[in-house]
């Protein structure tokens, strides 16, 4: 940006490089529909008003908002790369991510921050960087690596680093723990993200006043609103697992609050969710059929995640802003015509640019113990606590079971075996235990996508298959495989970091559709997404029973 | 502000400081009214909730809103001493001030710029500076300094410096002129304040794209709406002279905007305006009058203020913010009963701390040139424009008189005399001018506080009361000064760089009356007040003809 290019352009005494007429502006910092010519200039708004030049979009009358913002998510998460990623976000208009690295952060550390951010460098997007705050996410369990304040130091400067990713360690704030402390010392101000689920009054008003600026974990409005008095901003979550828009926007209108500390956000969605509904452009919508005024939605998905991230030049249509713009055909429907970065349609930056070669730490994650005949043997108990897996729900439940009894119930089918190995350096850590209400027969399933610390979780009915299908992922590096009767039956392969996929949209989904077709043939219960389940059986901080590398820990 | 006290607090574990308990806090994070008890530790809120200790206050059912923040102010036009102004604004719930020492940088230059800041340094009040960005103003007169960004840049890490003061050189500006380029740069990522009263679109849009964040120029509703679609903060003045907040109000309700980008200003505000009716509480009181929300009101005097200035810990009543606090007996006339800053009444803190000395460069600022007879004799010309005082406004009209008549009718009284003689450096500038509705007889009147440069102001009907005038501003260095007849009337001595008083409210504030009282007396146009209007005659920014010590300017 040349300022001196910008005032000339806005001041009429030089061409602008393109001008966007015809368009109803929706113009967020004011709450109005207005009208005016956008002249554009290095990829900058110069100025809205009367402008000419031979580059003319004319936007026919439709509407035009400023760039969405995804306030927060994971990219891994969608088992994609940035670029396949961020090419699906575009295309329903998003223009700026902020994403945690978290979960790459836990298989191979600053590596892997440094990776995203890499591999994120110059995409089309804006692609911002909380520096992941907790890894591990416990000390109950082992990840690939240890990020003390000390490690995350290297990133405080990074242009697009913006802050300290989402602090899952309440406990420790609240106790002032030392490691907890230097973290946000060293990040403050920046921006530091929450995570803070339903927590107690006093608990939230020491979160708050340890400087922690947002929070993405509202299920309920009541909490929302304590979050917001609390002074923290509240990005309403809208993924493929956790829906939290309808109860937070339904409050917030009937109660009339004020919305300026609130954003959207997806946390975790699927690629393939993403691509067919997009991801802020659905919340938009669905707020407004919430009865959420419609700019006031767009206030939400632009200008106030930009403000809440000290974005400067972001989320709005005004001189200085940069030129991202989504054209809609409808305001509330928000349907996406076209998306504009910088004032270049984004069919035009399609191509993805030259990509770095991918380290070969990050290409070779997974490492296993030897394994053997024993490896998955059961502890030896009177009783058992098992996790019983809860429809539609990560949330887990704890039931107990007489030794008598469990190899009965194994035998029906009823009780299966679940292990976690850590995967990362070989250490021969191995947690096993029971799982009820997943479903699977004749057969084992298993991921090196694990929340949050990624190592192996193995499901089945027998060891023979269990260990098939850990030697399977051993051999592609990681993703998610299913073995029936001694054979491997499908594999997903991400072999980055063994969390995503170095292909593209159809392939990946492609895949994992044909894994869950095979999985629900395997008796997996219809009523829970195979993988995802799987995935989060392994997060020892939502409640009530899970299991680590290092055995099964129940989660207050 | 211990972060671990804090959070300590907050949590349970230690005992809050004072806790103030039964308020119905106004909660500008989220618009609502709501209960709770504030706990405040080493001056900040640690928590709200459920909290106890000793040292309770009891709101006994009253409203609580965070302290009051005046966006833009100018100390030194109240003509006290920054102790004298704060003590004044606290009274009526002002704990945070932002201000611009563009009258005092215009005399002293950045040894003025310092002085503002050691005075303020230990007040209770939270005190911000944005470095002046125009020292002179224009080109067409002599202030007794230049300021260069390279002054400038001295202030630029002051903890207290948050941003470049108004920016009055829009044309400058639009025209890229490297010495403003360079002030704008300099101050890239602090608050760049405004200055652009009434411009066509293409200029607002140049000096929006110049990164300019805030305006409190605007007299009328389309001229705010304009620039807060442009980007900037419109901060809404209501000063003694300049009133803008109905006018802007009224359509802000109207049509329903969006108010995130608003806050309320005095810019000039009399001491005794402020001591009988406050500043910002007033402002809240006339917009709640005028239809907006109550605590929209509220927000634009706290959290919308601390937020377009970037104040963190400012602005509302949650975990982390300063405990500034104000007690209500009313919501809607803003009756302010009681003020606390950090958690202490100020009227405990009522004891000015001790000053520093005033330094002698600041203390001694008027040095004229060797004055005689021949002194202030009228530029013989054919045709003489004529400045002609407008009824209540600053905003003059030329009238144009032919030589023949001018003798005749300031015999008649109708027109005066009126000289600006450049003050700071004794060069010998004197511009001589005729005045007319001002209407002073057998006198003189000279005032050493002329916007912007502050050069000596004479008018008078006689060139031997004129002379005394000055000697006796000379004399006094400084203030305004009432000759009748070969004799000096009553002066008001403003000794700190000719624009400030070393007394306190009482005895400024008493002169003032008495020198008014004299003035009309005099025969000056009871329709004005004598001293403002005649403080402005030199301001060569505002149409439609001003006199400097270079003489008779035309603005456009």
């Amino acid at each position: 940006m040349d300022r001196q290019h910008l005032i000339e352009t806005a001041s009429g005494r030089r061409q602008p490089d393109v001008v966007f007429k015809n368009g109803k502006i929706i113009q967020v910092l004011t709450g109005e529909i207005v009208t005016g010519d956008i002249a554009i200039c290095d990829g900058t708004i110069a100025g809205v008003g009367c402008y000419d030049c031979p580059n003319i979009v004319d936007l026919e009358g439709r509407y035009v908002s400023p760039g969405f913002i995804n306030a927060h998510c994971h990219v891994e998460s969608s088992m994609a790369l940035p670029e396949i990623y961020c090419k699906e976000e575009l295309r329903s208009g998003v223009t700026t991510v902020i994403t945690d690295p978290h979960e790459i952060a836990n298989v191979a550390g600053s590596a892997g921050i440094q990776f995203m951010l890499d591999r994120s460098e110059h995409l089309p997007i804006h692609y911002y960087v909380q520096v992941p705050s907790c890894v591990p996410s416990t000390p109950l369990e082992h990840a690939g690596s240890v990020l003390k304040a000390e490690d995350l130091r290297q990133f405080l400067h990074h242009p697009r680093v913006t802050g300290l990713g989402e602090m899952m360690d309440a406990k420790g704030v609240v106790q002032c723990r030392p490691d907890v402390m230097e973290k946000l010392t060293l990040f403050q101000g920046k921006i530091l993200d929450g995570h803070l689920p339903s927590a107690p009054q006093e608990v939230l008003q020491s979160y708050c006043v340890a400087g922690i600026a947002t929070d993405h974990e509202s299920v309920a409005f009541e909490e929302a609103r304590a979050k917001l008095r609390g002074g923290m901003a509240v990005l309403i979550r809208e993924g493929s697992g956790s829906k939290n828009l309808e109860a937070i926007v339904k409050g917030v209108v009937k109660e009339g609050l004020d919305t300026a500390r609130l954003a959207f956000c997806t946390d975790d969605k699927h690629l393939l969710d993403i691509h067919n509904e997009g991801t802020i452009r659905l919340c938009i919508q669905r707020a407004i059929r919430l009865g959420m005024n419609a700019i006031t939605a767009y206030q939400l998905a632009t200008i106030n995640a930009a403000r809440i991230y000290g974005l400067k030049r972001t989320g709005a249509i005004a001189p200085g802003y940069r030129a991202d713009l989504v054209v809609l055909d409808s305001l509330e429907d928000v349907t996406v015509r076209d998306v504009y970065f910088g004032g270049v349609s984004v069919r035009e930056l399609d191509r993805i640019p030259p990509m770095p070669a991918i380290p070969e730490n990050i290409r070779h994650s997974v490492h296993l113990p030897a394994l053997g005949e024993d490896s998955l043997v059961l502890p030896d108990q009177k009783r058992y606590r098992v996790i019983r897996m809860v429809e539609n729900q990560i949330i887990t439940q704890k039931v107990e079971v007489g030794k008598e009894k469990v190899q009965r119930l194994m035998q029906e089918g009823k009780l299966l075996k679940i292990a976690v190995i850590e995967r990362h350096h070989a250490t021969g850590y191995i947690g096993v235990g029971l799982l009820d209400n997943y479903g699977l027969k004749n057969g084992a399933i298993a991921t090196t996508v694990a929340h949050d610390s990624h190592n192996l979780i193995l499901v089945g009915d027998n060891d023979r298959d269990m260990l098939l299908a850990a030697r399977e992922l051993s051999r592609v590096q990681g993703g998610y495989t299913l073995v029936r009767e001694g054979k491997v039956q499908a594999t997903l392969e991400l072999p980055i970091a063994g969390l995503m996929s170095d292909r593209g949209l159809p392939e990946l989904t492609g895949k994992i559709q044909e894994l869950t077709h095979i999985a629900y043939s395997m008796g997996v219960n219809a009523k829970m997404d195979p993988f995802i389940a799987l995935s989060f059986l392994a997060l020892p901080v939502i409640p009530e029973i899970r299991i680590t590398d290092l055995g099964l820990v129940e989660v207050e």
